[in-house]
């Protein structure tokens, strides 16, 4: 048996893949495990770029759905962090964060209750992109105590949610204005499709078209006599085009925390290469080796997400992802230098999908444990 | 506010999705739900075949993972549950469930020392391909009150985990035979790239490929003068072959009690379309309509796996499924037929992974949720 079985009442190998203290090698596998240096270097080095060009940060957590990774940002110098669903919020709160906007529709009577209950407790933004979706909100019992930021998510070339720019985006902005309780809070224009162009100059130039339906709906509220003081968007992939265009006010990146092995092809603004280190990895052990040249090791479907493409082996330059089953990956290893019993460090090809599928991260510093935070929000998809 | 609030201590829309008594329209959006009905006749309808095949069934709770799910396949005449990974038994001993086969290998001190104690709780199996995992095995400390049942997993054109199989799988099993504590239980002989060949010839001939290899194997222990009491294998795709083949003693199938869109594109034996009814889908609320023929529904990457292709909009032709995103789907709708709020039926590609992202089945008859189950041994990839 190696090392400790327990820690704090969870037992290790059930409960927790590992516990403080423990050496990597202890770990069990699979697990999704930070590199805490690499992380402290990608939360310092995004905070001092915001700092830079004048704009406020505030972190996707839909990226880790960490309370403790979102307190290290907030510690950073970030004013609060960005959810993607009420429930991700709500066990933010839980966690002890007090600035949270919700950069997405929150639709509903059952949700908007919810909201209005949460904004009592914390700092809460939200988005909408109609009317029907302000009166569900303004119909929340909101107006006592509480007030909701909120937010207008415009279209800007995402094809996702959000009103068309200009003159469309102004009667939500309108209704929000004029309900009790409700404080127009500025415009949610993020263009998520621009983050993974492979070319700088294409990259650009879809930031460049959303910055005009930016500047196109600020001149309709401005028109309305209505104000603006915020407007969120951009990526890990895309914001030095937002910082640049001088519209966005407050930078929403998430995956510069952990990066991955999508966002490692994406050229930052230099062309020079990926900006930020990885920080994420799923730890995996050869469980068998079955015939020369192939290996199976115990990370699969379950523990790696592989919508945007299989994972990257860290430091193994001759090995190769041959494919995956539910709680299997099978390498090619023309070299046969695995053995069974040989760890594997795996990047993920997204991060945000494969922390979710995670209850546990696994901090390493030193080739030591330092940490284990749960991933707090996973599964909250309400 | 739509319905309940709170059940069991849980609160609805943050712990749960729903609670029993609630109508399907209340339930919080994403939910993974089972229509009970076409689940029981889906377990009943295979363990019929099973019977009328002369064959033991242990259905795969890697599908499910879930102890109420196993508890009625047990229930409707299964031996037992297979399992994937040494936790998810763990977890489903904890529900109840007394015999499991873990149809993996089960490597190092840490998981043998596990195995060693939790077959002093239960009947367990695990499966073994080379002898070095049986020393492991055998070194756990077994052989003092648990006896550990060794399945020797051979090769049958898997290219996954697996001795190779005729005279290299004799050496693990004499060694199993030979090890106090350890029962040679039999060959875990499963092909589970067969499972999704779509023609029914080709198929079938890949099932007699791995027969041979079976058959190759039993002669060898047969040679060795080591019994073979079980050989196990077969899937929701292949079973009828081999049944047919008159060597499998038990079958594993797990995909049968829920189905999926990939499985559904896998014709039966008879040429005729997949046997089994989809009882399991992942319901999702539109949440916005941003122009015309596009809808957003709030099921993404978090609540569908993607490794099989995106999920098939249930009872909706008129729809297309166009992309995903980690909490959203977005949706062709050239008839402009949804609303903000309109409920979708959403069958997933691949079921096995998708029921891992989600909590809590909500079991559904008659339109009305009857029970909530949570997913025992989700994220139980140790």
């Amino acid at each position: 048996m190696d090392g400790p079985t327990e820690w704090n009442g969870l037992e290790i190998g059930y409960d927790v893949p590992a516990a403080p203290g423990m050496a990597e090698a202890e770990i069990v596998t699979p697990a999704l495990c930070l590199d805490l240096d690499a992380l402290e270097r990608n939360l310092a080095a995004m905070q001092a770029r915001a700092d830079a060009a004048g704009l406020t940060l505030r972190p996707h957590a839909k990226t880790h759905r960490s309370a403790d990774v979102g307190r290290l940002q907030v510690a950073a110098g970030a004013v609060g962090l960005c959810c993607q669903t009420l429930s991700e919020a709500e066990a933010l709160a839980r966690g002890g964060l007090t600035d949270l906007l919700v950069t997405n529709e929150v639709r509903g009577p059952r949700r908007a209750a919810r909201a209005a209950r949460l904004a009592q407790r914390i700092r809460l933004g939200v988005c909408v992109d109609d009317t029907a979706g302000v009166a569900e909100l303004a119909a929340a019992g909101l107006g006592t105590d509480a007030v909701l930021d909120v937010y207008v998510e415009i279209e800007v070339g995402n094809l996702r949610c959000g009103v068309p720019p200009g003159a469309p985006a102004a009667a939500p902005a309108e209704a929000v204005a004029a309900a009790p309780g409700l404080r127009l809070a500025g415009l949610q224009a993020y263009h998520g499709k621009a983050q993974h162009i492979r070319d700088p100059a294409e990259r650009r130039a879809a930031i460049d078209a959303a910055a005009g339906a930016v500047r196109e709906t600020l001149a309709a509220l401005e028109a309305a006599g209505l104000p603006c003081p915020v407007v969120g968007g951009a990526g890990t992939g895309s914001w030095p085009y937002e910082a640049a265009a001088g519209l966005w006010t407050e930078l929403q990146c998430g995956s510069y925390a952990f990066m991955d092995a999508d966002y490692a092809a994406v050229p930052d603004e230099t062309g020079a290469g990926p900006a930020f280190e990885h920080a994420l990895f799923v730890l995996a052990e050869v469980m068998s080796v079955p015939a020369p040249g192939r290996a199976v090791c115990d990370a699969g479907l379950k523990a790696l997400a592989m919508d945007s493409g299989p994972p990257r082996i860290m430091d193994r330059e001759g090995l190769a992802w041959r494919g995956a089953s539910d709680e299997h990956g099978i390498l090619d290893d023309p070299g046969e230098t695995l053995a069974v019993g040989d760890r594997l460090r795996l990047i993920p090809g997204h991060c945000d999908p494969t922390c979710n599928l995670h209850d546990w991260y696994v901090g390493l510093r030193d080739g030591r444990v330092e940490a284990l935070w749960p991933v707090t929000a996973r599964g909250k998809g309400f």
